[in-house]
Parts: structure tokens; sequence; C-alpha cells
């Protein structure tokens, strides 16, 4: 389905190409002061436009509140936000119809709904809905400060790049999209959110990063790399009784559970789908394969919008977390 | 917590030097034949002893039916599997108390619960508990098998080397433990299970694969590699009606939704954390760092031990599933 | 929370004098069409106006499809449905501010919430809410009667009256609000819905039924008569094989599971809070107790709009059962 | 399923005559002591064999902790509390499998799981089960009893007399069975437990209550007798700033939400089933109607054990909201 959280819970929907998109925070803790400022940052960030790479399409992004929010603070009840969708194009979208485009939804979705879905621009299945978890993000990462926890990702390379001009620029040179990776941190976690088995920080972090739409990989900690150490390399030393260690392969979790340090994680994004490259794939209406390119706005890199995506969602595992383990007050 | 899934939900418990550990599965189709029998070669592949690099521990691990067997056949009320634990040596670990061990739960589980955790033998933290997963495993796959689905885990790597013997030397010669890489793998998925976002099939079976401890990292199709990749490189090109795609970077995995290819994925199992070699940590008694050596049985690679594990959590994901997309009846 | 559900999950928002209410409907079967033609004959059902006894508010109420419908029919993503609160006279209820309204949820919404609560007019707490659920009904009721059951709630009493008339004339010569009795049925159930203890369908449709503010007590088939029954009384005799009951006393429930009878339970629903008579409460700013009234536009007797609202969450239970044993295809 | 609660878990588990019945508490605070002697006045209410009408079948009924219970006290993990059947006559049951029995779940239950079902003596589907209701009542009680908060259930009435022994002697100059109302009541709750909508407190303590195989109806506060009263006579004016109201109409909730007064709930009991008069029903083996009785040891009046169950799930029901509210340490 398509929410998230025991406590704090995400609950989005919308189409690319419909009316609107949004989300709904049920059991946002009353008292937060919000207002169309706080999310612009954020939506601001996510948006294309501005860095090489990204899509020019813009959407104005800016949050309307349809509930729960009375004289700029969180009344406690569920938190409706809004986003219009003013600059559609759908003529963009309707002629690929034939085409399930490799790497999207449309196939998918297709066989799954029985043909009923949303196609336009990828209807539900668009990277437009993100726009839903980063709103949901800036309530959480605002909860989420008011504790002394900080959350921030960063790109770490483009198409094995860390010099990301470099790059970016290798997608330009090839015409082509491109993939990357993105790091994640947070500061200030108490020691003991989470559960040793299911309800692991590693669980749920990963259960909601792959709601992110391109994310084909997380890593905690040293990670993949872990799997080449020896355990002596591998083990983080603890130094004092707040738990600090002298290395930090874990990524800040022992057993599931958060030991104080700095939790740390790396996401793999792959190239974006819409490549301006010529492809091959099945015309579904003569069960042929066939040459055929995309038209339409799209990124070069995805992975250039993923930081505040990625901080959004580890934002909402947390503050769930910190809610469930009476660290975080239901009235702020 | 520690139960995990919509319609098939398993719930866990027991304690590595309790009375026993154990499982219940909530939501088992009525009519599945069960006995002892179906366990034994899972319950094998998972336990030390035999391989070069695991540990010695032997348990019987024979499945004892509390519940929800009758006349051989399941009866679809919760199905309670226990397994006794007969051979344990708690003398081995009272004496490490003092030093919570690095890469265990010790100090995470001490904070969180108070000091009221069971902390023998890792109590409730240990990988003892993962007998629990691997019995529900048997009985997903058996439900699986009937629909022609099969799941299948390997080891990849050992400490880096793909010649699994050189990478275990490695840690032999080093008297250190060591970590791998494994893969799974699932044949004969329909196409449409799992949602795009918050239930999209990475998002769940990720949830549950880091519900086995040592676990640091999950990648689906090419993974990590996506991220160096262009686009038109990444794109699965659709083949025919069917949805077969001329190659498999997504995992079999699009949108969050299954299209019908082989489902994959890669994880990362760190080193042991109890290694031979000596090490050094906080004494909480005297709040100083201290040199000290584990001792007891353990396993120099857990990684050997973990693709019955991680079958068995992806059987239970795609169990779920496919009861919840009525392609697996109630009753068999 | 203000969700319910496991596979046809709604989830509710908005205030009496805020901008909307609305809902989504999270996992509604793809395929079915719908439009705003659907919602009218029981939105106006709900609606005060017409009968003697209810409030002349109006409210066009009619549904705005922001996500999940595409051509005029339902896409399998999330439902979101909204109505715009035109017709709201805030003014009515600031000045009730300093006296929390007895049987209203003024006091406990204030502790619960800090004071962040919005007030007005009941803000979340509000009856308007339940055109929310009336909306969900719609949907539900409309997957069923496909499948061959329909839902039928009717007024049973009015203050002890079984003639509806003379019991809401003894409201209105006592100038005093009343309560009444709402029964509702379902016919065409299959055999086997829910589940023997937590999931009772008693146990789930009691839950929902506790959702539409007013209900203070429930009872199916014989219900509280039955606490002076015999066995051999209240026993339903089986008069064939596909479960026909010569009475029926269960009320088409044996063991929290449907037995093919008809479905039946009655409602117990209070007198409007808000009565035309003084009363007595405290108010919040000199700590005194007072006399007061309440203006406004206020229902004599609730229980008058509770028939349409019954069905609602009776339906939208239905359909998860139905959902979840394999009973309504997830595409239509 | 078989599980209820949100942060305190119970899933129950097991057959009449079976190897055992049990239960798993997750989510359990850690640092509770706990031991056999806690459950010896619970599991004696709850059985039979001393009061007049109840039946002289005696089970042990001592509980066996496998896991969660360490040197006393829970540790914070899944609690697992086993009750071995010793004491069961299968026999007594075999010969009625050609005719189910009215008012059992015999036919519900064979029709859902397809025959599977274990059916001695009821299987799951037995009042013995509520043993593990009664011990999941023990532990919340304790933890609640901690924070003054007491629950209590008492007998109303037996077949619809006030003096109990002269309902139950009815039952036994008719040689039948009989119904009858049984009351609870919670003091020292909190203000602000519960939801306004679908977690409204009624919602889930009506939830919780269904599950107690033979309860048919449930009021909460005046309940039935608020559809005849009129609103100035059920409002229940508040006295002072603490929220005391001079009655008690609502029961304790008002607007789903708990106010500080005496939680205040009736529940109906049907007769129980097993009567020893004899009946009619269908004979599934020649789909003919037939005479028949039941022998074997049943109660005449169940509702005489119910006292003890209402109050556990009631108090399972109250842990759950007190942990969600942060009114409950995590860690005692």
């Amino acid at each position: 389905m398509n929410s998230f959280g025991k406590l704090f819970c995400i609950q989005i929907f919308g189409e690319s190409h419909g009316a609107s998109v949004g989300l709904i925070i049920d059991g946002c803790p009353a008292g937060l002061p919000l207002s169309e400022a706080d999310f612009i940052v954020d939506t601001e960030r996510r948006k294309g436009g501005v860095q090489k790479g990204t899509t020019p399409r813009k959407e104005d992004d800016l949050p309307i509140f349809k509930s729960g929010l009375f004289n700029g603070k969180t009344t406690g009840a569920p938190l409706t936000i809004l986003f219009e969708n003013n600059n559609t194009r759908s003529q963009d979208y309707e002629k690929h119809r034939s085409i399930p485009r490799p790497g999207h939804a449309d196939f998918t979705a297709h066989k799954k709904y029985g043909g009923f879905e949303d196609f336009r621009g990828g209807g539900h299945f668009s990277g437009r809905l993100t726009v839903c978890l980063v709103a949901a993000g800036v309530v959480a990462k605002k909860l989420l400060a008011a504790h002394q926890i900080h959350i921030q990702a960063t790109i770490n390379e483009i198409g094995g790049e860390a010099d990301l001009d470099k790059g970016l620029q290798k997608a330009i040179d090839a015409k082509d999209s491109i993939g990357g990776i993105v790091a994640c941190s947070a500061l200030g976690l108490p020691i003991g959110l989470g559960e040793h088995f299911f309800d692991s920080v590693e669980s749920l972090i990963s259960h909601a990063v792959f709601a992110i739409p391109a994310v084909k990989g997380i890593e905690f900690g040293a990670g993949f790399a872990a799997a080449k150490m020896f355990g002596s390399e591998h083990n983080d030393s603890i130094e004092n009784s707040a738990g600090l260690t002298k290395t930090n392969h874990a990524g800040g979790i022992v057993g599931g559970i958060t030991n104080g340090n700095e939790l740390y994680f790396r996401v793999a994004i792959k190239p974006t789908s819409s490549t301006p490259k010529e492809q091959v794939s099945l015309n579904w209406d003569n069960n042929q394969q066939e040459h055929f390119s995309i038209k339409g706005r799209h990124d070069l890199c995805i992975a250039l919008r993923v930081p505040v995506i990625l901080e959004a969602v580890t934002a909402m595992v947390i503050t769930d977390l910190m809610l469930q383990e009476q660290q975080l007050k239901r009235i702020i």
C-alpha cells in the first residue's frame, strides 16, 4: 500500500498528470509551528531546472494545507498537504503508450491493474510523488531538530566519479542518463531506537528507502566492504560509557538498534530510465520489438534529486521510532 | 517488534540459552502437509559443525509442533513450532558480561532494556533465533513450491574471494573471522506482486532481510553497479508479451513490482563479531578500555549459514504477497 | 489514528470549519466505475434539513476526486475524495470556547492535544467527518453489489418509540434532543468471513461502528436479549448444507465467522449532545460551574443521520474481509 | 488473525485438545517481576468446578514461561507463556462430528478451513483459549496497577435475574444453559487515551471484547438506555477542572477519548451453546435434520467465567494506549 509508520504514519497519493499529489501525516504531534516557508528549501532542493542534469519541468510546489493545521500550528489531527499539478504536458506521454518504457513501471503497472492505471507521465508511479515524501520529511526533520537530531544526505558519486561534474559530463557527452550514489547520515540519535529482528533500524530505513523510485541498493556503515573484512578490522571498539566507538563500520546500528554513534548509510541510484538514447522494446500493439526514443522533459541523473528525499524518509523512520521509544513528545 | 507480514504473519521468540526458541505462523493456509522431515534439510543447512568455518555447537533442531497441525496437515489456525535448547554452555558467556562485545548487541540491548535483558549467549539477540526464520521458510517454500516458485540462495564470495575455500583459509590463517556475500534468486514469480511505494518488493524483502543478524547491505539486480551505468545500458529491453527481458539489471522488479523475470538480489554479511583475535573495548565495571578475547564456540564466517535463512525470509515475503494478490489459495 | 482496514484501507481527515474534509481509500480494486452521481443518494441521506429533527445546515457535499480515478474508473492507486466546507459559520462556536460542551469532545480533545486542537464546530471531532465514512461506504457498497451483497440500515426506535414521529415529537415538545436505535443487515455474505478471535466479524464491525460519533452500544443478533435466554432457545438449528438456520439469534456470525445467514446488528445512538435545553457545566476561565445554552444549527436526533453511515462502515469491513478471503477480485 | 495491539501486542495460539495453548506478548516493558504465583488468582477465577453452573473440567493451568523472562523479570523481548492440556477427553467429542453443534463454530470453521480444522473439543475455537487472554491480562493488570489503574468486572445478571443464584437455579430446573450480563469498570485512567475515530476507546475495547467467545453485545455508560434519553438527561455535567462529571452516562469516554472518569461498560453473554437439552440440527453425513444431545463437560452458564477474561482484554487495550500516549514507561 501507500502508507508507512506505526505512530507517525504517512499516506501518499496522487498522479503525475492528475489534479494533484499529496500526503497525510496521521499521528503528527500537536503544537508544531508550520508554514509554507518551512517547505521551500526542501522542495527547491528536490526540483529540477537548477543543476546541470536535472529536468527543466518546474512546479511551484507550494504546499496547500487542507487539514490538521490551526493558527499556524499542528493540531494532532491528520495533517493533509496538497501539491497542485500546474505544469503538465500530457501529450508528451500519450504517444508512448503502445511501448512500455524499459525501466519504468508501464509494463508492471499495466499487468497489475489490468489497464486501468493512469499512465500519463507514469501516473501514480511517477517521481512526482516524491514531493510528498519531501513534505513529510520537512515535518519530521522539524520535529527532530527540536531534539537536536540532524539528518543530512549528500551525493557521493555520479557515474562512478567522486567529481560530480565529471560524472555528469560523461552522461552529457554520451547523450545518455547516468546513475549515482547518495549517502545519508543522522547525528544526535539516542541509544536504543529499533528492535533486534523485524523492526531493526536497518529494516525500517531500507523499507522506506526502497519506496524512493530508482533506488536499487543500500548499505549501512561499511556495508558491502564489510564482506571483505576480518572481524578484528570491522568491529568498532567501544571507547566510553556513552557508547562512542573508535570506528563506525556498523553505521551507528548494532543488533538492529542505534548505538549513539552517527547513523550512516549509502544508496545506489540507477540511471534515469528515460534516457535520450534510442532504445528497443516491445510494442504491445503488434507484439514486436521496435526502436523508439523517449521525448519529454527528463533528468539525466535522477540521483541529483535524491538527497532531500533520502533525508525525508530517514526522518520519517526516526520520528516514528522516537515516538515509540517515548523520546519525542506527543505535544510539542 | 518481532513479527512480520500482513496475511502470512511470522512471530518469533526465545533466547539463546533459555528453554527454547520458536515461532508462530498466523495465516498459514489450511491443508498443507507438514512433518518433522520437511525441516531437516534446511535446519541442517543452517547448522554449524559441517563446513570449515562454522561453529561446532550442535542442536538437534527438531521442530516440535505445539499448535496448528492436525492429522499431519495445517489447520489454518496459528502454527506454533518450538525448538528446544539442549546444548547450552552459559558459563562461556557469564564472564564477558563486564565487557560489551564489539559488534554484538550487548551494549545496545543493555541500554535499551535497562539491564533486564537476558545476556546469556546474546539472549534474544542471538543468531540462534534464526532457526525460527528457517522454519518459517520451510513452510513458505513448501507453499510456494506448489505454485512452481523456487527460491535459491548461494554464497558468492568469502572475504572478497569467489573461491570460497581460499576466502576461508585467509580467515583461518589470520586467526580471525571474515565476511561474505550471499545471492538469492526466485524463479516462477507472477507479474504484479508488490506496490509502487512503501510496499515495493524491494522494501518488503529488505525489511525482512535486515532482520537477519550480520546483514549490512542489500542490492537488487545490478545494484550498486547500476550507479556507474548509463541508462541505455541498465534498461532491460522487453522481449515479449510475457515481460521477458533481454537483460535483468532490474533484478526482476520494476516500479516496485515483480515483472515476471528472475528475482535477484545480493546481501553483504559482516564478519562474525566473535573473532578469536584479541580486541580492545570498554569494561563497564571500571569504565576503562581493556584487552580481552572471546572464548566459546563461534563461526569464523557467519555468511556460510546465511543462504538458507535468506531463502526463508524471501519466501515469507513472497508468500504474503501471493496471498494479498490472491495468487495463493487460503485452502491448499 | 484515523485509518482502518488491512487490504481496503480508509484514512479520513479534515475539520468541521477548515477548508475541507476528505478520505483516501488505499487498496480499492481497479476498474470500478465511479462518478459524482454515485454519491448523491447517500450523501443526501446523511444530510440534515429534510427530515423533522435534523439540522438545517446544508453542504453541497459533492465529492471532488483528487487521485485514483482515470477515465471514470478507479486505477488501483489511492483514491482521494475531498468535500469542501462551504457553509460554515464559525462565529456560532467561538463563544462557547470557555465552556467545554458536555457530551462533546471539547474537554477531552483539549486535554489530549494541549489546546492546539481546532475547536471551531468541533474541528476534527465533528460529525461533519462522517461524510467521509459515507463516501467510503459508497465505494464499498458498489464493490459489494457486484457480488450480490446488499447492506441496509434502518431506524428502529426514536426515544424508545417504534413510531418514529411520536419519538421525535417527544423531543420537540420537550425542547430537547433525543436518542435512538438503528439496525443494520447484510444479505448475500459468503460463509467464512472473519476469524475466531481478535478479527471476529463482531470485533471488526464494532471497531468500525464505534468510530461513528454518538454510538454507545452494539448488539449482534439477539444481543442483550440473549443474556436472558436458555441455550435451547438461543441456538439456531441448522437446516441445510448451505448453513441456513431456522432462527437467527446469532445475527449471522458463529465463532466470529459469517455463517451464510443474514448479518444483523443494532446500535444505540445517544441523544445529540447539543440540546437546545439550558445546561450547567464548567467555565474554564473562572473554574466555576455556569448555566449556558448552545446556539447554532443542530440535530434534535442524530440517530436520523446514522443509517447511511452505519451501512458505510459495515460495507468497509465486509469489503476488506472479502479481499482477505479472496472472494473479491483486485481488478473488477 | 489471532493477534491484537500496536505496541503491546498479544498473539494467542493452541487447540482445546492439542498439546497446549499459549500466548506471546510482544512489547511488554522490561523489568516487570513475574512468577507463576501472579497467575493463580486469575486462572482460578476463570476455571470451572467451583461455582454452581460451571464445568467440572480442571486444568492445572500453570503458566510455563518459554521466553522473555530472566531472573524473574521481563526482559523486553517477546514473553511466551504455555499452558499444557493435561485433562482432555477427546472421545467425548469425536462422535458429534457428523452433526455441527448449533452455536459452536463447527459449521463455520469447517467451511472456512475446508475440513482441515482440528475439531476436537472445538479445537482452536474452544473457550479453552481464553486462558491465554487471562494470562495476558495478568501481565497487563500488573503493569497498570503500578500506575494506580484498577480494572474490575462483575456479573450483573444471570438469565435476567440480578440475584444470581436465582438465575442459575432457573437453568438447573430447566436442564438448560443460560446467558448473563457482565459489567466492567476501570478506575484511575488518565485523560486523553484513545482517538476520535477508528481508534476510539470504544472501538478498541469492543474489538478486543468480541474476541471473547459468547459475547453478543456491548454498551458503554448508559448504552442502550441512552437511546431512550433526552440530551439534557444524558449529558454529563463537568464539575471541575480535572474533568469529574456529575453523572457518568458516557461511561468515561467522550469523543472516543477517556475523560478521567470511571470507564464503564457492560457485555451480553449468550447462553452456553452446549446445552444439556436435546436439540435438532443437520447431520452432514445424510444431509438430514436429526435430534441429538451433547455429552461431555460443559458450563451451564458461561457468563460465570467471563469477568476475569473481560478484565484481561480491557487491560490489554488500556496498556497499549498507555504506551502509545507515553503514560507507561518501556522500562519499569
